[in-house]
């Protein structure tokens, strides 16, 4: 991938809850804060969850490679640029890259009451390689 | 251009207030209202306000071709793909492709209290012809 449409940034702050190597830039915060985040081949989120006592949640714009969205207990869903993904708060959820893909997506945080992030455990090797 | 990253819509119902041939898709309303809008070369929107008591105003992300943003009283700012624009509330201003460019970007609403949109007049043939 020659670039990213959108900032790349520097390592992730949150690249404590990430299996691999990922990017963050802030694209803004005026009301709505919007992140860009680059995911190297392989690289995928912990398990996680957006709290809010109402509202919340995150919206996914995808922008750049092929990565993946799962919820718990259910079938991973396949993703390209111009796929979008809404996220319930209160749902459990992991996304990153394809392994052998960059992945890129601008992430829109809805605004929520008391709005949380909770990381749960990684998506294992195991679970991960079965994916194509 | 071969196509939008995002899905390009059919004619933008808010027609009537754009100078030329728009387009519009909703890409989420899950919380945050998103939309992607697409400008054939030359189109622009009107003059416009968005108004809220608070928060409020929309965030441009632009994604292919060439346009501009132009707040009252301002210089014209000149956009291209990666580029953001955080328009306040209460801020007079218009968005659109450049003349010999088509322009796309994703428009993510910031949520505000009574939340409308004020249009004006258009941005007038003398004004825009003016822009490279």
């Amino acid at each position: 991938m020659s670039g990213t449409l959108f900032p790349k940034g520097g390592p992730n702050p949150a690249g404590a809850y990430f299996t691999g190597q990922s990017y963050l830039s802030a694209l803004s915060e005026a009301g709505v804060q919007i992140f860009n985040v680059t995911f190297e081949p392989g690289c995928r989120n912990f398990w996680h969850i957006h709290h809010a006592k109402s509202g919340g949640g995150q919206i996914l714009l995808c922008t750049q490679g092929r990565g993946w969205y799962q919820e718990w207990g259910q079938e991973p869903r396949e993703l390209h640029p111009g796929d979008v993904v809404n996220i319930p708060s209160e749902v459990k959820h992991w996304h990153g890259a394809a392994k052998d893909s960059e992945f890129v997506h601008v992430a829109v945080e809805v605004p929520g009451e008391d709005y949380s992030t909770q990381w749960c455990e990684p998506v294992s090797d195991e679970e991960y390689s079965k994916l194509p």
